[in-house]
């Protein structure tokens, strides 16, 4: 902003600020600076805009591509120099924040066989999602994970956890989803490194699946008060399974086919504090409508292919794709295949617009739900 | 109680009433009666008791020798004459309000292949547990259920509901569990028959499953905010495969084994408003400890055989015997088998206890815990 | 019931009981006895009413009249022998249970200066409304409270309590409500009497006041995690006030004027698990519309003069008198002042049947909204 | 950062990034930046730091001084003409969104008798705190509150609100409290103007007040499920009487005296879904101790002088000045005063921080709890 344009934001709106800049005015601006003030009208209609405009832009990762570029980072850095062996999405709208879509972080670590990372906790709240490879584990607070393609598991806001793959393991690819934007945003980072760097492990491994993952059914004796599920892995088959049936026992959302979301089972919340998960299955040939909501969203093809339109632009996806859906940005999903379901896994700030108030959202209303192509 | 005997609940203990009655307080207290009043004195002892001594009895209804008498009343009156073709258990202490056990209503339904019984609706809740037979279905508000041996479905508070067996069925037996005791005590209880005796099956058949019984897992566009489960039925077989995950990941409780309480998948709570339910299994060789509570409990023997000593009287089970444990009594329960578990169903008020803050329990801690048998 | 009267409760309609007892079912019948058992049939229709049809019995006690002979137990029985020196109301159709409606009991209690009833607690919720005199002081879990007429004050379950009047007082009367029958019908009462008869006074008198009574402010360092309300004292001036604010702040409503329920500040629920409580205002002449609803409500009029209508007969009361409205009772108030507002305090047991979802109510269409009077 | 200096965040700490450039490195580095990718461990030091480090400086702006720069904008520009004649706080830190600390904006505004600000609603929730003048009123959704000095009005997410002085009245300035930033970040901001400009005034004046201001009490008749109080104004005098009486009833604590947070009271808990506000009392004389917490903070003296030490830099207030405490920053408040209270007026960002499960507090506890001044 040049120092003397103070009127950039005018618009001429009954209920608006329209106020032109006179020498008078700009004097009196500066000296309000010298205040640690300024005249709300000179950025009122710019802070308080009619309707979201996320500054996140919508990207595909295309995990061809991005897969031999995360499996050379091997070469390059040991965990042990690197803390984690990473590479993040970095959103061009968001550089500032290392952030995929608005305050969500995620990136793609790969670990070898017989490799270990060192056990830390965070005020920030964690998830994966496992890409590929074999043996990964992840130790939180002392119960391990063994964990395979698909499946989802969390390390909660202030566990200790540490991730690895067993010495007969494969090479492993997973996605790391985390609200370490929004912590720094709201500045309650705290950061600690575990006084053993490993920690032991103190369950039966799987423990909290056999005591926790009973549909319908609660164990008497296990008390739990945090703020997060005390079921830290949700595994790809038994969810395929529940999202074929829900799929089958209703009519689909025209926007989103048959979406569930990972839930904690001790209220039927969200898994965590700050962030929420879902896995949607889009039928043979489904084709959704558009709409738009508040939040934050980042995608990631569990299986199967299609295209999402996000803002007017396509986005052609398939197996292990990641792609995002910025606040308020219209979107839109389609199965392309005639004969196999697509399951997209997502995560997303849900929880924080729930609780705070700030959830909206719409339909199109327009030629017929569908956004119209913005051409390239 | 004598016309003149007021003294009868006397104790010499500091803080308690010790009056004796005397000619002028007789006199006194026959006024007071006019006046529809009476002094508290003369109850306070009877109705302020140290701790709970219930009125309830403890009962084992064996199934041999009852199984008969139930399937007789098939020849002896039809569903439409009866209502509901049902024996019910009447614990000798509870005759005047029709209880099993506290205030808990309890009886054996039989029908025949065929037949249907009338679609009702009431402020009770109740619950049924289906004994042996083929073919037995209900109906809850259109959603249709298909039952099998030691499935539990539930058929809650206001919702029209009715049963019924295939007509390619067998004779079907099951347990029915209501609070109508408790609903008539609070004068709550309303009745309506369904204005066309039967109702539509308006969704798939067993759609509530489908749609509500994913672990951890929530149907994004499905709302609820009724004050019971949207999942009707919990199924025998998941429920056991949960208890023996469960069983297998951690200790035993020295009471129950390991014991999951059926939850509504929307909050984790009790299933229903008035009624909790809960499946337990007891290892091979289990020897349980005593402990007792308040609440009343119904049990139904799913699964193997053992005994339970309840205030000192030991009741030997077998599969589909039914026993009560009622309101702070003392109980413990053994596996008598070497080789295979047992597995208890129960139904309780465990929610009436918890949200009125009336729940209170303790540990035999003399003899080792056990309770030492009262000579017959 | 004659021995062979099992059809008793027959009704012929579609969806009811209608077997008329002949010498089989009636052999039958007694077999089932010896089982413990009975036909559902033979008791479905009176276990499962249409609607609820209290047992209690309206009733007003007339406080000219019973306040003699509460005044005369003083020189009857000391605190000491009675333990507390209470008359209580015993409404002919609960005698068994002592209660003065439905599941409540209430009884006035006397002290005169320099007496003190000996600490206790139990698991019974207690209140108390204070009645007449000077001096009289309540002692919860070590506060103080100083009590004048029409003050409302708390003794919740599980706290130790103690009531007394100071020395330099003049005889005090109160009102005691307490859910005792309720909680002996649930199994659940137990009672000690505290160790040394007396506790200390811990904290300032009346802190609760001070701390917890500011209407829209919450002390920022106390911690409240008790399933009743931390402010134990509602005194009437400011409560009065209130309740003229609010009815001079909405239109009235049509049944009850403007009624206003006490609250635990915590959280804006009931002030205590068992029982609620409120006030409500009658303007000069206000006259109420008939309606009714389930639970048990026990009325004493803390000013004006008026009368209610209670299930088609008139009850005429003035101040200090106590009248009771049993469940699914039809009632409407009037105050038959043209200058003064006349106020009713009342207890009632709605938190139990909000909380296990039996709360129903309808208002009378007919008639105008009133109900015809029943000659006498 | 220049393009080569990726290495910029090391740290030499177990579990801690630590790799340096080298050219392979920085080679690998471009191409991931030419994927939208970068690598974690060249900004993990950064973005998870040890403890939250606030970019708002700790200011206080005096309102001498400032006042006669808010007064002059009445001259200088119409409420028409800017919306609001705001002149807002301008945190050095927090330029490029407008905050005065945090995410929390904040404003003076100042109005002539007879202006009126036109209607409108945003997904923003306000507050505002009166300042001096007389005749200044508020309407939301119809609901019309005169305001007074230091008395506390809400215009919560979603609510019609307009703002204006009546014509017989007295310039008045307020400070208006908002959280536009935290609404902008989580993009998630709508603004819409009234359609009338104007909204119809259809309740009686201060009839939030009348309604929802008794303490320890509950209107019958009237429902609420907003996400915010239905209590729209919290008046100065009552407020200050609670803290006197809160004061006089408890030891103060070390940090912040007599702290009361407004609440709504249908829930007891904060004001509106993503501002908290409280009030605090400091006695004559308190020297409060040093503590520090996440979130932030902006305080108006309401009354009274003293000094806060924040961050170890001392800064000097008197009635009116405004100064705010960023997340994790040391603060201690004294009350320089030997005869009068202070007090402190604050609103903040807690709900945010206790919702997303991201409070935590820290005593300091070197040098018997006070902070070592920095020397200017």
């Amino acid at each position: 902003m040049n120092s003397t344009d103070y009127d950039t934001h005018r618009e001429n709106v009954a209920g608006r600020s329209d106020v032109e800049d006179t020498p008078e005015l700009v004097a009196y601006y500066k000296e309000l600076e010298r205040l640690n003030t300024a005249a709300l009208w000179t950025v009122a209609n710019k802070i308080e805009p009619w309707q979201p405009k996320s500054v996140s832009v919508p990207v595909l990762w295309r995990y061809q591509g991005l897969r031999e570029h995360v499996l050379r980072s091997v070469s390059l850095v040991t965990p042990e120099k690197a803390g984690r062996r990473v590479i993040y999405l970095d959103n061009p709208g968001r550089r500032d924040v290392s952030a995929a879509v608005g305050w969500l972080y995620s990136g793609l670590q790969v670990m070898h066989p017989g490799e270990i990372a060192s056990a830390h906790a965070h005020s920030s709240s964690a998830l994966r999602f496992i890409m590929e490879g074999k043996g990964a584990y992840t130790i939180v607070d002392g119960h391990k994970m063994a964990l395979g393609a698909n499946d989802f598991v969390l390390t909660p806001n202030g566990t200790w956890h540490e991730h690895g793959v067993e010495a007969d393991g494969l090479p492993c690819i997973w996605q790391d989803g985390l609200d370490i934007p929004l912590v720094n945003a709201l500045e309650a980072g705290f950061f600690t490194v575990h006084p053993d760097l490993h920690q032991a492990v103190t369950h039966p491994v799987d423990d909290s699946v056999a005591l926790w993952s009973a549909a319908g059914l609660r164990p008497h004796d296990l008390g739990w008060n945090k703020p997060y599920s005390p079921l830290f892995k949700y595994q790809w088959e038994p969810t395929y399974e529940a999202l074929r049936r829900y799929a089958a026992g209703r009519e689909d959302s025209p926007f989103d086919g048959a979406l569930m979301h990972y839930t904690n089972p001790v209220n039927g919340g969200h898994v965590m504090a700050t962030i929420g998960a879902s896995m949607q299955l889009l039928r043979p040939g489904f084709v959704g409508k558009a709409h738009r909501h508040t939040g934050s969203f980042l995608y990631q093809v569990a299986k199967g292919q299609g295209y999402s339109i996000i803002e007017g632009r396509r986005f052609d996806w398939q197996e292990r794709d990641i792609f995002c859906v910025p606040s308020w940005a219209w979107h839109e999903h389609v199965n392309t295949s005639r004969t196999d379901d697509a399951c997209l896994f997502c995560f997303n700030d849900l929880p924080v617009m729930e609780k705070l108030s700030l959830y909206r959202e719409e339909a199109l209303v327009d030629n017929g739900g569908h956004q119209p192509l913005i051409a390239a």
